[in-house]
């Protein structure tokens, strides 16, 4: 599945101020391969802007990648970037089919990592079914940036059975999670700032529109809501639906996802697995009598197969998200405040 | 026209990693007056994506903005990343409309630095007739980035009679100019690196949609491509369209309309003007019999009271772009091949 493209031969092996001056440079820096690897019918034509032919409900939506460092284990950040962008889509409830590619990149960068990048793009592209279909590419100078960030912007049509919306929400819906939490995150930290662990953890980036389809073509409006629980993690997230909904969140700790390496991780560091974020799952909320079929739907899926039941809306407790815990005891979980981990995504 | 807008009262004046952590600081970033300065129904909804009703032939297309310094004389960031995106628009031959918008700002910008370029984009927004339907907020260390940049990508449907393509080009055909060049480039660097004139130029950065959709109902078919000479100026969208349409290019440099100011500080500077940047001007290739009423249509315009027929395109010299000197002789006008002036744009 994964594409393997040497780099072509190159006169230059770091970036350059002039391969952002929209000039022969910038044009040699495209054309050397990167409309190859990136090629369709759209990006092909070169334009400013690419003409898609659209009807009907369309998600719009953007992001822009900071992450450091740039490679990291279970990925890097061309993967993210398409993944991220892809999963925006798919929690609208939408068939993710076009994205934009924006560069901004750091003057010295190596020409192989960029390579590297873009090939996991495609890569990435291609498993989740999406074209790139147009770009920019800019080049700040050294110290103005921090080797490449990049934005991915992307559109694509709302599913015919889609009815995600926050106003959905009704008193016992019940709440789901795709797969363990904190993947990401622990991922992230375990090569940052020196700390290593003797694990295997990997990040989750990982595309979820495939998953999504097949959800909302199984159970169609009996699900009511989805969300990515990234930045600020599955607290945040969380909170957030309780604020906009209006409705309580009740968790139960005991059912919360989690690889024990991960576990450990966290406890080591001192870190709530519930703020830690993630980039390849997502939280359903679904209409009640449906909810134990998608969680087994879910598990036969290599990708969530960790799904479980986490809590459910209630009207106690209005716009507060409360867990139980496991010695039976109950705490509110507040959204994220800071910054627990700076540029996770 | 211009909105005036004061500041909330906020408990902080710089932004800080924690802002960009998609808890509890960006919540408060974005709800305090964000949200409600950029307020329209689509971004109201406070959805990572924004839901559009679209139908038929959509232009994308996406730009980074990274200029140095963010302030200058003529504008700012935001107003250029907002007409910067909505020009491309209008070159496709679309009616730009929905915008989305993504910042990476650096830790310790000030709140009102950024506060101000917010205002910016809103009046900019209101004045090309686009909306901001859905956004990021990434925050990087200090030293990582460089106060801001803006990513926007837009979508907008195709103008009914728009026929805007590279093979649409024809020998004979006319290129205009819409009005004066070079006034972007010259106006930065007159800030910049301790340069300074005695002189009020003016980036020329405003939004074309206006009058590009004019043109287009009023003479349809007969426009055969719209380009927008930004980045390398004139001399590199020249040669691209020679490129890519297979044909030369002539012009006569007796008929650049360029400000008597901004010729100067060329001179001064020794930048060839048909290489400095340009962010409120376009090129427009069309059918010959219409050249002389579109440059009498355009003068009448504030926007592009300067315009002027360039030259034209022709079988001889392909690939190639060849001026007239006010002298009689000729020469060839490359691309631009480094950068003139970095962060331009």
């Amino acid at each position: 599945m994964q594409l393997s493209c040497p780099m072509p031969k190159l006169d230059f092996d770091r970036i350059t101020l002039g391969h952002g001056s929209g000039g022969t440079l910038t044009n040699k820096l495209l054309q050397t391969g990167v409309f190859d690897l990136l090629s369709n019918p759209y990006l092909d034509q070169h334009h400013d802007g690419a003409i898609l032919n659209m009807k009907g409900q369309i998600a719009f939506t953007t992001d822009s990648f900071v992450i450091s460092p740039i490679f990291f284990p279970g990925g890097d950040i061309g993967e993210l970037a398409v993944n991220g962008t892809v999963n925006d889509l798919a929690m609208c409830g939408a068939k993710p089919e076009f994205l934009s590619l924006s560069f901004i990149i750091e003057e010295g960068m190596l020409m192989t990592d960029f390579w590297q990048i873009l090939v996991s793009i495609r890569n990435a592209c291609d498993v989740a079914g999406v074209q790139v279909v147009t770009g920019d590419t800019k080049v700040v100078e050294r110290g103005k940036g921090d080797q490449i960030f990049i934005n991915t912007t992307g559109v694509g049509h709302i599913l015919p059975s889609a009815q995600i919306a926050m106003n959905r929400i009704k008193e016992g819906d019940v709440i789901i999670v795709s797969d363990v939490i904190a993947s990401h995150g622990i991922a992230i930290m375990s090569i940052r700032e020196g700390l290593e662990f003797e694990s295997d953890i990997k990040s989750d980036t990982r595309p979820l529109n495939g998953i999504v389809e097949e959800l909302i073509s199984e159970y169609g409006e009996a699900i009511h809501l989805l969300k990515d629980p990234t930045r600020g993690g599955l607290a945040s997230v969380l909170n957030e639906v309780a604020r906009d909904s209006g409705y309580g969140i009740h968790l139960e700790e005991k059912s919360l996802p989690i690889d024990e390496q991960v576990k450990g991780a966290c406890e080591i560091l001192g870190l709530d697995p519930m703020y830690v974020a993630n980039e390849g799952i997502f939280i359903a909320v679904v209409r009640s009598d449906v909810a134990e079929s998608i969680v087994t739907h879910l598990r036969k899926n290599p990708n969530t197969s960790n799904a479980s039941i986490l809590g459910s809306i209630v009207t106690e407790h209005p716009r507060q998200v409360i867990i139980k815990s496991r010695i039976g005891g109950k705490r509110v979980v507040n959204m994220i405040v800071g910054e627990q981990l700076p540029r996770i995504c």
